[in-house]
Formats: structure tokens, sequence, C-alpha cells
């Protein structure tokens, strides 16, 4: 139920008079249906969801919430990895998928508004006649909703070359949490000034709610080669990743996929043909404008993975085949499915000169903790996605799998790296970022987010730890700081008198 | 002299113990060197300036600053063209010159951490044995800094294919206007949550000053071709751009000049072979790492910009006739001060398919205001140099410029466009600022910066117009506002009651 139960009726009943009461859904079984996103580790049914049918009364039903104090979540597709869709109970959700009408296609300067709820792969479907597409491509881009990737700096295979969602974003139209409208950033040109569009991508939902998305297109490539190497070693594969960047190459992908996930690839209906004995594969996009060009960098490409260690390089004969590789890449998350009924897909990233040695130490970790880890990830830019199968019905499965997670976290920061590259922190990563940020950063953070929203009721809990320190170690009369040492980040522990 | 003399006398005095006494320089020929920066039309002298030796002696100087509630204005190498860096008289200027040390070279994971005075080309000097190289390339690499370059998101012919300062950035330590020291970022990975670097750099010392640096290095290209395109009229050069931009290829720079330009740099010790009978020339660089492929797409901006009726296509023949047509290019602000004793170097952006008609208009302008103006720009992102000759002890003339200017600046937004491509809003933009930002919008930037400076000493009054419309206009009892219509902004003038 609603915190705050009759000044939350009232609002209720304001609401349902703006949106109709169809949209106001409260019971049990419609609120089950909002308690979780793809983070299967948090489940906290909201108290009411409310889906709004156009800007106008998304905005409305923001200034009764505002005026109530009552804390709300805007949800796209709930097809987030960090539960930043999910409150921590009894707050309204806003569903915003009934928003979801591309409102402008502009071919000549390649950008295009859409509402918050379009499906990211309808827009590129929409603007292919125009010889355009919107680049950043979840894997779940069939599924996920582009304000939801602004919320979150949503990545992609193809991010590698063309950058996360914050490079896309132009202009954003928002509400903020008191209701108020307000367009940040400018379609016709670049951010000066403070980038506000900048620090509202990947505020997760904390600054308020993006009601119209105006993005950058890109010409879609008109070559394109798609490699297949495959290593007899996970180490193998992770130096030719390392040596083909360091080369100064940029693919536009660069993907790598472990024994774990080719086979239940290969046992699927998504089945690519990937060699089934192989330690690890590697997926090598190169795109460009001029055939030549694409071809020389795929020769580049091949030589270089060769001197590697490649056993094989197969490269797509035609689009048919191109489709099949990527088809079984972005399907990975789902065919692990075939492994446990429920997977936890882990997110974070390590400089690629990292990448050998921390893929031994997640498959220590993986032993250590007795959990089964399948890695699939965007390795051109050391963002992994360690995936670990279990089942959430077993509470002690549960424990060693949060456990295994935190320990692959603090390795890939001892390595130099962070706690997430693409999925966001929401409330599944948000006690790891004590382990990056000092007190005065994170407080900097809940600064910049008061601006815009003083009463916190944009999303609360998300993305800033409230408690800081204290909140992360979990142990009375401890303190764990992070503090500078030279050039690094040095944890200590404090005993408090 | 100082505003609230016997706080400042007593403020300076602590400064002097922590900094040393010849490094706070209150002699008025002293203050003269730091009235100015780039920008002619502005001249204000600071109250005093104070030349810190180390991060320490920098830190403990605005506390000393922050205690008093003394403003400041921080300052690299003062090649800034908006006034960024130019107080409103009376300020305490930081000039972080000898700030100068490169901290850290980080080949394997390419990254550096630099102090802010060291010079931007210096970074590329130390880094080029190790086969990279700092690409945020502005024409004053030679002098400007990269804590400058920081606090105006600096740009440079190369930011085409490699993007602005921004994408650069990795990390920033900072001391805030309250004195605090804060990291912002990090540099083993991508940034999540609030993007706290990318709203702190260009906010043109308004949020504080970076104390530290740490920033991505790019590999040399191994392959480079650079052409140059002559053209008998500056609209078939603009269609040209507009031609190459839109194959889909990604040049790794593409500038044009005008005749005026062209014959300037031809008079003078930087001549670089460029045909001064051409209407506007350009130079088109690709560069890459495999030569094949950079061949290819060389052929294919060949073949583009024929089609677009270039006279000629002339690629250098090695690095030495590169070098050259480039020194052009980069010292061509310096050859036009052949033409006048003054130069103002303006910077607007456009939509690329708005080219060829924005340099009509500029040309119109420049005739109905009956002054000269030369072109040259990053053409391939839109970004225009219309650069004004004048003689700044002519009144009449300036105020000719000055109209000019705000001319141009008005064309540019009508086209979709905006008022500052990478040289900043400083002074000289402030009151454009509501031509493209509505009341709310400025309110949150402000809202925003206080987060970080509550007390607004840093660099005061730059980039958002305290007084926003009414300050615009200038017409007492008329308001002029930023509306939506549809898609568009839209001016309104209201006159109040």
């Amino acid at each position: 139920m609603l915190k705050r139960d009759a000044v939350a009726r009232q609002a209720l009943d304001a609401i349902a008079a703006i949106v109709g009461s169809r949209w106001v859904r409260q019971a049990p079984a419609e609120l089950e249906t909002f308690a979780s996103d793809g983070l299967p580790t948090r489940h906290t049914r909201p108290g009411a969801v409310i889906l709004p049918g156009s800007r106008d009364e998304l905005i409305r039903t923001v200034r009764v919430l505002a005026h109530q104090g009552i804390p709300f979540v805007a949800r796209g597709a709930g097809t987030g990895l960090s539960g930043g869709a999910v409150g921590d109970g009894g707050e309204v959700v806003l569903a915003l998928t009934r928003l979801n009408r591309i409102l402008a296609i502009d071919p000549a300067n390649r950008r295009a508004t859409v509402e918050p709820g379009v499906v990211n792969v309808r827009l590129s479907e929409a603007t292919r006649p125009h010889g355009l597409h919107y680049a950043p491509d979840p894997s779940s881009q069939t599924a996920c909703t582009i304000g939801g990737n602004v919320a979150e700096n949503a990545g992609g295979p193809h991010c590698l070359k063309y950058g996360v969602t914050s490079s896309h974003v132009l202009e954003l139209e928002v509400v903020l949490p008191d209701g108020k409208s307000l367009v940040l950033g400018s379609a016709g040109g670049e951010a000066w000034g403070p980038d506000l569009v900048g620090v509202f991508v990947g505020s997760e939902g904390t600054f308020g709610i993006a009601t119209r998305i105006t993005v950058r297109l890109v010409p879609l490539p008109r070559a394109v080669r798609t490699l297949l190497a495959d290593f007899a070693s996970i180490r193998q594969a992770s130096e030719a990743v390392s040596g083909v960047i360091a080369s100064g190459l940029v693919p536009a992908a660069l993907e790598m996929m472990d024994r774990n996930c080719v086979r239940v690839v290969e046992d699927s209906i998504y089945a690519a043909g990937y060699p089934t004995d192989a330690a690890a594969v590697l997926i090598v996009e190169l795109d460009g404008v001029a055939e030549a060009a694409v071809a020389a960098e795929a020769a580049e490409v091949e030589r270089l993975v060769r001197a590697h260690g490649a056993r094989g390089v197969r490269a797509a004969a035609d689009e048919r085949e191109r489709a099949r590789l990527w088809q079984g890449r972005k399907k990975a998350f789902g065919a692990l499915g075939r492994l446990s009924p429920n997977l936890l897909v882990q997110d974070a990233v390590v400089p690629r000169t990292a990448l050998p040695d921390i893929l031994d130490r997640v498959g220590a970790i993986a032993a250590e903790f007795g959990v089964t880890v399948s890695n699939v990830f965007h390795a051109g830019d050391g963002n992994l996605h360690p995936n670990i199968s279990f089942d959430a019905r077993d509470p002690q499965e549960v424990t060693r799998v949060e456990r295994a997670s935190a320990a692959i976290m603090q390795a890939c920061v001892a390595a130099g790296g962070t706690i997430t590259g693409e999925h966001g922190v929401g409330s599944d990563k948000v006690h790891y970022m004590p382990l990056v940020f000092d007190p005065d950063t994170l407080a900097a953070m809940r600064a910049v987010r008061r601006a815009f929203d003083p009463a916190e009721l944009a999303n609360p809990g998300k993305v800033v730890p409230v408690h800081a320190c204290r909140e992360w170690t979990g142990l009375s009369g401890r303190r764990r700081e992070t503090v500078r040492d030279g050039e690094r980040r040095r944890e200590i522990e404090r005993v408090e008198a």
C-alpha cells in the first residue's frame, strides 16, 4: 500500500481524473507485474502503477505527486539489469510504455525526436528508409525503451565505435520532480556551459523524467565485415582483444563469448554455428563507407587475431550469416536460461590490458563460491558481463551469488576498473559506490541531484547511497573509507571510538 | 583595487605566506597583463594576481579566498576567445601556468594525468614516444593549457573524428570554491550515475578549479592522407562538405578557409601553397591503421568533392607537406593580423545542411555592417569561425563589430544552430544565452552551479546571465522570452504592465 494512505488515495483519485481510472492500477496481480525488472534479486511491489497516455497527462500526474510529496519511480520496459526501475516498496510507478510515438524524423540533419516509451529498435526501423539508424543497441533492443536507455545511459555491442547513449542524445525535454517542464541541451549543436543533458543521461530517474528525447541518427554503414575468431583458451582470446585495440583499430564491435555461452547458444534455437569446442570466440565487426577500406581493416584484424593464437577466423559470407552470428550473441542471455531458473547478469569494467587476468580471477571466484559463471561481453571496451546462473528459490544459493558478485566487483575495482559499464547503479550496485567514490564525491552527486529534485521524490535511494560508507560495510562501529594514496584510491577501515 | 579592501589586504597577506610574496602580483603593469584574454573587446584589470606553485598552494589559496568570500577567476594561458578568463574588475586571478607538470603517463592503459597548467601540445610531445597523443588540438595548442581546455571544453580540427575535450577527460581532481578537494569520474572506466566530469568540463571555471586532470590518450594514426581541394565558390565548397558528411565518412578533420584567409596566409611566413585564386579551400584529412583502408577512403573523398565542383584536389606528398598545409590553417588567425590591429574570432554552430546558406548570410551581414569577415573553420561539424577584422581604437567600428556579431549569432540560431561550438560562453556570449535557453533552463544551470559553488565565488557572472532575459534585450519594460513552438524554439517579446 502507498505510504501516507489518506493523502495517497486523494492523489490517486486526482490522477485517475487525469489519465482515466483504467490507467491507475492497484490490484495485487497488476502490482506484481511491476515488482521486478531484469535484476532477479530485487522484488518489491509498488503502491500503485500509473500509465499516462500522453506527455501532458504525465506532466500533470507528476504535479499531483509533487504537490502531495509522494515518491515515484519512472519505468520503461523493465528490462534494466540493475533494479533501477524497482522502488523500495510503496512508491508510485509511472510506466511510460504508452508514450510510444516517434514525433519527428529529420533525415537531413540526422536527428529524431521520440517519446520516452519508444522501443529502441523501432526507431532504427523507422529511419532505415532514410539510410539512418539509432546506433546504441543494447541486447534488449527489441524490448527496451529509449527513455530507459537515457535513464541508465545504456550501451550495446556497437557502442565501442559509436559511443553509449549519452553520445547520442542532443536535447531532452524533461519534467522535474516538482512538475516543472524544462528543455536541456540543444538539437541544433553541441553542448556548452554546464552540460545538463550529459548529467541527466545516466541519472537513473533521480533527476526527473524525459518527456521528449531528441537523438542523433547515424548513417547505416555501406560496407560491413563480420568475423568470428575462435580460441583454445580464454587468455589467448583476451590477448587478441588487447592486440586489436592496441593497434589503434576501432572495430564497430568486438565481443567475446566463453565456452558456457557458446554451448547454450548452440543448443538453442538461436544456434549460430559457433565452434562448440572453443574456449572462447570473438565476434569482430568492421564497418565504414568505402568497401576497400573495410576489407583492408578486416584483413588487418584477421592478421592480428591469428598472431594472438586464433585457431580459425571465419567471415560472414552474407547479410544472413552476419545476422545469425549477431542473433546468437544478442540472445545469449536468454539461452543461458537453459542452465538455471534465474540469471544474474553482472556488469563491470576493467582496463582492457587487465582483461586476461580478470577473466582468470572471475573463474577462480566462481570456483570459490561454487557458482556457474558464463561470460558474454563487450571485450573491446573492457566491459565484462560475468553472468551467474542460480535458483532464486534456494536462499543459500542466493547468498553465494551475492558474495560472488561482490568479490567480482572488488576484483574489477582492484584492477583499476569500475562497478558498472552500462547497466547502471540501480539498487543492485548502490552499496558498491563507496568502493570507487569517496564521501565528498558522493555528497557532490547528491547536491547536483538536489538541484533538480530538492525533495528527493524521483526514484529515491538510487545511485547515491545516503549513508554512504556506513551502509557499505554493514559493520557497526567500523567505517570503511576510500582515500587517495598518490595516484590511486585505497580502502581503509576505521574503527570508531 | 580589490573589493572590500581591508579584508582583501588581510587575505593577500595570508596568501603571500602560502605562495611566497613574489607570486602575489598587484603592480598596475602586472595586472594589465591579465586584463584581457583572446577576446579583444573585453578589458578589465583584476584586483590581484596569484601564481601558486603547486596544487597544495592552490588549494590553500582557495581556502583563504573562500573564508573571506573573495571572488576569483582561474586562468590558464589566456588564449581563450570568449573572455572567460577575464573578470568584471577587482577579482583575484589565479594564474595556473606554474602548475605545469605531467604527473603520470600510463601507455598501457592509454591515459595521462597532468596539472592544469600543462600546455596542450607538450602532452602530445611527451606521449609521442609511446605512439600516443592527446587528440583535442585547438589552433592555440602550442600555448593553451589543458586546464583552460577543460574549462572551455575546447575543440580543434581533429575533434570532428575524435571528439572535443569532454570526450577525453576521464577523471578530475578539483578544488571546489569552498576549498574542498574532490575527485570526479574515474580513470579506470566509463562514467555512471550523474556524470560529474561531463558537467564540470565546459563549466568555464564556475564550478571550481581542476587541480589534476586524467585524460585519454589516442594512438597516433599509422596511415594519414591529407587532401587540399579548391573551389571557385564558397557555396560549392559548403555543398562538398555536406556531401562528404552525408556519405557517412568521418574524416579526421574537414576544414574550410575562404579567400581572405587563404590570401593572408599566403602573404605570411606560414604560406602553405594554397591557391590564391580560390574562393574557398577545404583541407580533408583521413587517418587510420591500415594504409589501404585510408587510401580507399581518400579516393572516395576525392570523388565526392570533385562531384561537388572542386577545381583541383591535391594530396600532401609527404609528412613535410602535410605539416605545411596544417601550419597555414592553424596560423590563419595570426596571419589575419595583417588586415587590422584587432581580430574578433567568432564561434557559432549550424547544422551542416545549413552551411551553404549561412555563409551567404554571413557575407550579407558583413556588407550590411561594413566589416571585413574572414572564414576559417571546422566545416565538418558545422562549427563556424567568422572572424571580424577591426581597429579597437575606433569606438564606432567596435559598435559595428558588436552588431555584426549579434546578427551572426541570431542568424545561426535561426538556422537551427547555437551560439558557440568550442570557445565557450565566457563574457562575450552570456547575453546571447536567452536566445537559445528559456529562463527555467538557465535557472536549472544556475542551480547546478550552486551545488558546486553556493556563494558564486568562482568566475562570477559567466555562462548564466543572472538577470536572464531582462539583461538580454536591455529594453526596460520589455522582456524577450524563448518559448517552445511545436518542435522549435521561438522568441517572443513581452511588454510588461
